[in-house]
């Protein structure tokens, strides 16, 4: 069933490889066409170039085409995945340097449940704004089109597009749930034996359910305490003493980033942050395990530099192990994140874009984690506020399942409620063009001394050149 | 209709004679019998004398009797009234000074939306067990009586009585809803005409409607603005800039004791607390505001010492306004409290509890601001929350009014849902015996620097003599 699928900031390489690697391996969809957009257009040609390679190497007859245009990427399409960091990591770390400057360590979006360095909630006013503008372009142009939400704040975005468009088809998707895989992989477990499911918001997800062969298995996970624990990266932070800490007192395990997003007392430091996420790195959002990704981020593109020139001067096979390694070895590209990179040729991403594509597009059901209006799911959480649920795809739509055992009251009340706040005053100050939301979540921030500091911090970020529009959009002369 | 009422801690005398004012004015009870419980004996003595004396002047079969049982107080009663306030103001300001020793000033306790210095949510263990004490007694004793909640703090009590005694009929009752008179009275309108709701949680209530002879008046509230404005006394603030600064965000007036519950942001230093509450005090809640407080309560009880024991000494009248007045003048009575002084004695107090009592007793409806479970009343706040709202009570009971305009999203979003956060880390640490809510209150205050902070100030407050039933409820050795 051949379709059409638009991938918005397709240079960035992995992502696309990724999705190229599941559609080629989706025989039902063999025919389609995929537009990789991007307005980075050295990144994006090096993208279609591999993207080609692969279906060359491996067989298939999807087609590539690229272009620059979000026009081009939505009209006629049936899928459009957004996956674009606007402004990109610069934008990122020259906000947090302005923060950091005025006494906000990590930056002034990095606050208690939002800890995640890579992207804003406060500071992101351009993030938002395109994610509008996408969802807008396809309801003028596809609205019968799916759009899924693959760019960061997924959260903050799909509570964004919902309730500014609600008429466009919107899903948001993340890969955190893995953290349950790794859980149960940890625990010698089967996986295709596992009843589990998570609950919560994006990067605030808990695990509900966890029965194995029939009996509750939740009681396993606390023979994965060890006192000798040493993450692998900065983002092995599954079985790191925070998620255990955040069991202790939320009675649940965090899954995935959340186990990133704990409050402002596990982050305060970077002593507390090496106490918690394990030593050398203190996690992934701490300065150096940040500037472990930064390079991480650098030696993929190299990597896909290298890989695209080789694929134009060579006809050799390049997407097998022994050639990806050596291409791997040719840059700073560590050794224990290459079986992720490799996942890509297996065609194993992990990723839930495509099966999704392929249950609406087929009617085969799958079961996947999504983002979606909760309408009743998590009770307590208000209907029209976007949830992190396990749900049943097929070509009727998204079938949410019964949470069950539901989350706890500690989850809900002490967890849930106020991350669910911090949206509400990005996603209010969006749509009622009114700043002093953002002004009020500094005020509220532990952080903050004075209401100069506030001021101070806020004009600085606002006046860079980049953020014109959102001084238009707030009527900041 | 002789009915019994049993008053705990009716050694608080204006409280006590605020009671028994509205009661001699209300025809319909007369032949009812109080009983007075109060285990001050000495101070208790004082309001019974004065009790009758009220009766002898104005002519009423009431009947007292004092007691230091609270059995005897329960026993018979169709209402019972708890008013007390276990280890009295000496316990909170010991509480008080352990907190500023380290780090938190006004005390642990004084966090945002909660900054009241009237009583604890954090340290105040004996209240909530005596709250849980008097609603298992009349489960016991007197199961058909209404629980009328006065004693503070209401929304924590009502919260745990009626999640650990479903069964008995609770109310909580506060005066704060008055704020809206003051500022009727200060537009020149005639309250008869006025069609007026509040709605939120006990001392977090905001005005959703202020309809003038048909026709909307919120607008005129913004007359009110003055930038020359300086309070009467520390508890005038319903006026203050801290209330318009909260309009202004919220985009609704907050009313009554709402003003001093402000974010954290306003209440930082008493030099803060100036500029929102005025000059000389800084609001009733800060250190200078809450001395004033403290010598009004020493003055007040001078003052019913000396009227107790010239009625037992002469027959001439003492309620008329020249004796209130004289004595008053013997003690360091401000002259701007005396009218509130003399309600007492004119029976109108503005309390709620004999209306309530009446209309429940006789059937004649009254309209009143009551503190019941929210069951649907506010969307978006669960149904088992307490809620303060306007309601119609007559013999069949409690009738929630429909909040219309409903309100508005900054004020659940922003302000009750992180009061009502507060609200469940204190419940649930009684409810579960779990002191690591507690912890965690501090964890995510912003005073709090350190773990080691949290732990000794919570240590030493936990080890003072008076909470060792905390320490036994906690398991603390």
């Amino acid at each position: 069933m051949p379709i059409r699928i638009g991938i918005i900031g397709a240079g960035s390489a992995v992502f696309s490889m990724r999705v190229v690697g599941d559609l080629i391996r989706t025989k039902e969809l063999s025919g389609s066409e995929v537009v990789l957009m991007d307005i980075d257009e050295e990144r994006l040609q090096a993208v279609e170039i591999l993207a080609n390679r692969l279906i060359d190497e491996f067989g298939s007859d999807l087609k590539f085409r690229k272009t620059a245009s979000l026009e081009d990427a939505v009209k006629d399409s049936d899928f459009v995945i957004n996956t674009a960091l606007v402004g990109g990591h610069e934008y990122l770390e020259k906000v947090r340097v302005i923060g950091e400057k005025y006494g906000y360590y990590r930056g002034i979006d990095a606050q208690e449940f939002n800890m995640v360095s890579d992207y804003y909630t406060i500071s992101n006013f351009n993030q938002l704004s395109y994610f509008v503008e996408v969802a807008k372009m396809i309801s003028k142009l596809s609205p019968h089109a799916w759009l899924i939400q693959a760019a960061n704040p997924v959260f903050e975005g799909t509570n964004l597009i919902t309730r500014i468009m609600p008429d466009v088809k919107v899903v948001g998707f993340c890969h955190g749930h893995r953290g349950v895989f790794d859980i149960a992989k940890r625990l010698g477990l089967d996986i295709s034996k596992l009843d589990w499911q998570v609950a919560g918001f994006n990067h605030a997800i808990w695990l509900n359910r966890f029965i194995y062969n029939g009996k509750d298995a939740y009681h396993m996970i606390e023979d994965l305490r060890d006192e000798h624990w040493k993450p692998q990266n900065p983002f092995d932070d599954q079985l790191s003493p925070m998620a255990f800490e955040m069991l202790d007192f939320y009675k649940m395990m965090p899954i995935g980033d959340t186990v990133r997003n704990s409050s402002w007392r596990y982050h305060r430091s970077f002593s507390e942050k090496l106490k918690w996420y394990g030593w050398p790195w203190g996690g992934a959002d701490s300065e150096v395990g940040w500037q472990w990704y930064k390079e991480i981020l650098k030696s993929i593109v190299n990597i896909v530099e290298s890989l695209a020139s080789f694929a134009k001067s060579s006809r050799d096979r390049i997407f097998t192990r022994e050639n990806l390694e050596k291409f791997a070895r040719g840059s700073d590209f560590p050794e224990e994140m290459f079986d992720e990179f490799f996942a890509i040729v297996e065609g194993k991403s992990g990723e839930q874009h495509i099966p999704f594509i392929k249950a609406i597009t087929t009617g085969k059901a799958e079961r996947l984690i999504v983002n979606v209006k909760n309408e009743g799911a998590i009770r307590e959480i208000p209907n029209d506020v976007v949830v992190e649920i396990p749900a049943i795809v097929d070509d009727k739509g998204i079938h949410r399942e019964k949470i069950d055992p539901p989350l706890n009251e500690r989850v809900k009340k002490l967890y849930l409620y106020p991350r669910m706040m911090r949206m509400e005053m990005a996603v209010r100050a969006f749509l009622e063009r009114d700043m002093s939301y953002i002004f009020e979540m500094l005020h509220r921030d532990p952080r903050t001394r004075s209401d100069g500091q506030v001021e101070t911090v806020i004009n600085e970020i606002v006046n860079l050149p980049e953020n014109k529009k959102m001084r238009e959009h707030y009527d900041m002369k």
